[in-house]
């Protein structure tokens, strides 16, 4: 179902009431999707009124931050029921969202094996292998066939939320090997585990961050990472879907990051956070920004004798500021995607470069013949000659583009040479560039040239 | 290894090409960056040196637009001897980005069933199922039974790229179920497979966009999906490697779209491709930037009478951009990785201004402060009274702040409501009216106030 249709189910169960029980007939997600729709009183009355299985298969299709609002308002033993029903990861992912008190009573109230799963997921920050992990893997010892292999995982199964390897561990559960359960599957049933398992697999700790959690799924085309602790014991496995939902909450961050704003931010982040998230960014940008009125300030002889600059000066900043975050979110976006090879460094800026030389030269002569147009036409009466004026605009315009094209794709090689976030605050400190060109070298060169 | 581990390796490589060999035993990905930080000459020679298949291993893990640059000096014979080794939809990235010539021949000189899998993949643009979708697949009639079907599969699973499902077809080989592998191992082996299949599972066409396989993907937890034609035959699978790519390809393209870069654009897309790509966007930038030209223009007496608020106002504005995409990014990510119901979005809208008002409060009180004391000290000499500039300044700071936080938020769900993409130009937009309060509005209020 599209989401407008869930638009229109939501309105007719909130007429309709009795109809609700048609929802436990949708997947999670489209249930989801209308219980999202409806308010607040509704959607908690029918999550109520769903066994804490189902409950909690649609929970863990809505946002965290939203969930929790209509838990809150369950009665204790209701929301220990459905927490309980939760992969443990999902639960970790809820309580998180909940105040540190209710926390603890709702941790008393879950079953001892719940609460301890989700105990030691919550030790665990939310962007770390080990707040992405699942603990419920097939684990099995080393001294087993593949046919016993099979067997054990029969009885089991189901209690695997991922199936994609089988992890093989000694008495003392440090991980010696793996090996998919399809190649487990299509072995001569007779052959010893220790046999026909990959040695020393790649594997990372709980503490190993998110980014590097993706980086090493793509690189070695893994759908699911074993977590180990500081001596090799097997604690988890990031499961295929872990590995997507990192893959997705790292490159969705760099845009954030590039601007400012907190990386571990959503639409439902309250304020007070979120402020204290960009703020500090915001007052970096207001120390570049005096940087920048300073180099203006020099030139306003120029803007006196001929005001019209003051109008025209911002057309250039903006062009510059535009191309040059073109190439900085494509340079981002490489290197998000795809680890850039430093020798490929040098040819990736000329290139860039070059597509702002362009650019230059048509946004350029363009401007400049607009303003001209328009000084000609009194739109943007000017004192001195418009032809003048609009070869200056021109010309900024165009070395602006060349500047910006080049440090947009230059500061995040130089953060990552840094050891830093390529995408960190990179787009506060390109306008700094673009906007210092932009104004003050339009005004130097109308100084120079009117 | 790390990166700086291969640079490493690369310049001892340079040095020693007879260590080359043990290149041989590094993992494809871990070769792959050697050979990106070896100059080309010495990268094709050892490439060639090494058999067809090890060479198509790692190609794969080479960005397509430099494995070409390196394939592109192969004799014709060894080009295609690589190919046909390769994945066909890696070799169709591959062939994808050869001139039109070379393609036809590369594809004569590779293996009949090759060239006709390539062919079939060049069919479908590269941001659609059917450019990201494998054709050697698990696909069994209807009549077997679950055991019979693990025989089937024993026999042929090394053609299998992914054997994360298996697709249950008829005579006609039209998709009636799909069966994950790990089901089909657990149910007993005499059950048809007609049974224990799941009915019209969900499925794309070739032509089915690549976002909306990255949604269907996260939606219903999937980590494959079938790809039919208009008949409801099956063509082939879009693998879990597959929904990854796609998913990581969606996550990252916001940013690019946001600023009006090209969304296929790489590093390594070349210049005219580019400027292609950004030349409009930047035009339309031009003309949002005479609408802030001309409401400046407007404003010039006041200018005029205080020239230092020329020098002022780039600060208002840098803040009130910086603050909206702030808004922006954070917007986009949510509706990037989760869909925001629309009931949520008067919420968010609200929350995201009030996060604006925060800012503009404590940058606002900064900014004006801040000026106060540089026009005190007569580094930014001016004529009428500091106090009162600042004034000026503190409130437009705060205005353009709550503004910019509102439109960055609000754009995006906008151009949804328009059946666009979130992201598009939103970055662009959002500067004008920034721009527009920030120098506008600033100027306005100083005329009315001093």
């Amino acid at each position: 179902m599209a989401r407008r249709d869930h638009e229109q189910v939501a309105d007719y169960l909130d007429a309709n009431p009795e109809a609700w029980e048609a929802l436990a007939q949708a997947t999670p997600s489209d249930a989801a999707d209308i219980i999202e729709q409806l308010d607040e009183e509704d959607a908690v009355q029918l999550l109520s009124e769903l066994p804490a299985a189902e409950a909690a298969e649609i929970l863990e299709e809505i946002a965290p931050e939203l969930a929790v609002e209509l838990l809150e308002q369950f009665p204790l033993a209701e929301l220990a029921a459905a927490l309980n029903e939760m992969p443990g990861e999902a639960a970790a992912d809820l309580i998180g969202e909940l105040d540190d008190e209710t926390t603890e009573d709702v941790l008393t109230a879950m079953t001892d094996e719940a609460e301890s799963v989700v105990r030691d997921l919550l030790a665990y920050p939310p962007d770390t292998a080990g707040g992405l992990m699942t603990t419920e893997i097939a684990a099995l010892p080393l001294g087993l066939t593949t046919g016993e292999a099979i067997e054990r995982i029969r009885q089991l199964h189901e209690e695997y939320e991922d199936l994609s390897y089988v992890y093989v561990v000694d008495e003392e559960d440090r991980l010696h090997g793996v090996i998919s359960f399809r190649d487990l599957v299509f072995k001569r049933p007779g052959a010893p585990l220790a046999d026909v398992m990959i040695l020393d697999p790649v594997a990372v700790t709980p503490l190993t961050d998110r980014e590097e959690v993706a980086e090493l799924a793509q690189r070695y085309h893994l759908f699911g990472i074993p977590v180990v602790d500081g001596q090799g014991r097997l604690m988890g496995m990031v499961t295929t879907e872990g590995v997507i939902e990192a893959v997705q909450d790292e490159a969705t961050e760099d845009f954030a990051a590039a601007v400012g704003a907190g990386i571990a931010e959503t639409v439902y982040t309250n304020v007070t956070s979120s402020f204290r998230m960009r703020v500090p960014w915001l007052g970096v940008n207001l120390v570049l920004a005096l940087v920048v009125a300073f180099v203006i300030e020099t030139q306003t002889g120029i803007i006196g004798q001929e005001p019209v600059l003051a109008a025209l000066m911002p057309i250039v900043a903006l062009l510059g500021g535009n191309g040059g975050n073109q190439s900085l979110a494509v340079m981002i976006r490489s290197l998000a995607s795809d680890d850039v090879p430093s020798a490929q460094v040098p040819g990736i800026l000329t290139r860039q470069t070059g597509v702002g030389a362009l650019n230059g030269v048509v946004l350029g002569v363009l401007s400049g013949m607009v303003c001209f147009l328009l000084m000609r036409a009194e739109v943007f009466p000017s004192n001195s000659s418009p032809g003048r004026i609009s070869v200056v605009v021109a010309l900024s315009a165009c070395v602006v583009l060349v500047v910006g094209s080049f440090a947009g794709s230059g500061i995040p090689v130089v953060l990552r040479r840094f050891g830093l976030d390529p995408a960190l605050a990179s787009s506060i400190f390109l306008t700094l560039i673009t906007d210092t060109v932009g104004f003050g070298g339009f005004l130097l060169l109308a100084a120079w040239l009117l």
